[in-house]
């Protein structure tokens, strides 16, 4: 476990980012999209609202790991959290999940409507890619490889995949495997784009891509066990939406498959994992921060 | 009105561009998209199911125009028609216009259902937006521009602002400035951007591309107007869609608000104007083609 230093260095890191990627995002949704004004106030209240920010951090990480400014990870941070605000919008929608509280308030075609819902997640994606044409300092190439790595992370190969995937699996009893791959698709694809599209952002080499995208890959998977534990463990207001949801909906889990005391050894597990893959840029990278990223991801309690 | 030489050389041209953006379009939503099959069926059954390829028509000509190849336009070309099919999807959900009939076929929610149609439209658009860093020889800054111009024009403050405002004006009786607005954001700034990205794609100067704007932007009305004239006079059949659609919507339209001969009369003056706009070209440039294609836009029965 990090020491209590690490974790305050850690905690000022969070707090960083978080405070970064909250002022590119209200940039991001400035007025000058306001000629519907109902559709930019649903687009803020779905992205500005609060959330973990899990996804910029991992940027701003990776950028840092390579070598670069933590500004130069502005663009992609709020990049690949608009594409997750907008996954959380349609994910909620009355068709998909159905969830009416999400973040300690109510979700976006609950406070709003269905069809404002619908267009604000259709806009949240469009601007993420808008945004990566627009904001920073970066090569055309740069630009162009992250928008094709966060296009190829969120789209029918990728998160979309994952998502209709766990709709057609409700009700069904999956075995490991089908519900790591459901994972990895769903939430594993976007965290490993954050990591991949900071790194790009910093000009990395390709064998550094390559290890945070295997970092991803674990850590992506770490984030969604620990999700499935706090799904079980941890109350509402703890979790800002409705606790046991994933068994209303007849969605296999961790806990649900495995047990949970073996799900929280999964979770140490991969985070190990990450640990040792960090390991072999330990050389000539402070890698600390990753680390410690990487067990906050399973320690965190909501 | 065109000689019987001239609309049969425009038919060869319509012909070829359909077939030339079908076959993009399969390939764009090719196998390996394939990890939810379910999903990639519906999004083939939205894109490749027909339609008029009014887009994809006009960046082609727009890239002839400019003196390129049409196999330089076949990206945007297929980028915009994603777009306009993903708007489809979503446009006809029963939160929004609830459709059930499109292109004579049962609309995407129906076929499928709605869970399956939101995230086929999301993965629309993700497709667009991802080929066009991908397909194609294009310099980076060219496809930059290309996704600049079509997320700007389909976002929060083009396209969707369109039909969100649409949706908040149902029920409404609106003054024509404010449908010729809803018009222009939703259906105008797809069909700017189909001439513009075909523009980019070959290079054109930015004169050519401000002129090519000006001129979608008129067509752009014209294609609408004339969308609303045949929602009164055409036939369900013809359609391919349920007609008479936008009074049972409560929508305001061109005849309802100026009857159907000055409708029929505005069509032809924009027509007018967009042949006014290519005549400052036409020393240096084969206009033609884009004459005819206005022409065409208010003299089509479906």
């Amino acid at each position: 476990m990090p020491t209590t230093t690490e974790f305050s260095r850690l905690a000022l890191f969070i707090q960083d980012a978080r405070a970064r990627v909250e002022t590119r995002l209200h940039l991001a949704l400035d007025d000058e999209l306001g000629v519907a004004p109902r559709l930019l106030d649903a687009m803020r209240y779905a992205a500005l609202g609060g959330g973990k920010r899990i996804r910029p951090m991992l940027s701003y990480a990776a950028c840092q790991l390579c070598g670069g400014e933590l500004a130069l990870a502005d663009a992609p941070a709020a990049a690949v959290e608009l594409i997750h605000a907008y996954s959380l919008v349609h994910d909620d929608l009355p068709a998909m999940d159905n969830d009416e509280l999400r973040r300690g308030r109510a979700t976006c075609h609950i406070a709003y409507d269905e069809a404002t819902a619908i267009l604000a997640g259709d806009t949240l994606q469009t601007r993420a890619f808008e945004l990566l044409t627009q904001h920073g300092d970066y090569s055309d190439g740069q630009r162009l490889a992250m928008i094709r790595t966060l296009a190829h992370a969120a789209g029918a190969a990728g998160m979309a995949a994952g998502q209709m995937q766990d709709m057609q699996a409700q009700g069904q009893a999956l075995t490991l495997p089908a519900l790591e791959e459901i994972h990895y698709l769903k939430t594993g694809r976007l965290i490993t784009a954050s990591l991949v599209m900071g790194a790009i952002a910093a000009n990395a080499s390709a064998a550094l891509c390559d290890t945070l995208r295997q970092y991803g890959d674990v850590i992506g998977l770490a984030f969604q066990v620990q999700d499935d534990i706090l799904d079980v463990t941890a109350a509402t207001e703890q979790l800002g939406k409705p606790s046991g949801s994933d068994e209303r909906h007849g969605k296999s889990t961790f806990p649900g498959l495995i047990g949970l005391a073996a799900s929280r050894e999964r979770a140490a597990q991969l985070v190990e994992q990450a640990h040792r893959l960090l390991d072999d840029v330990a050389a000539e990278r402070d890698v600390s921060l990753l680390k410690d990223l990487a067990s906050y991801i399973v320690a965190r309690t909501h």
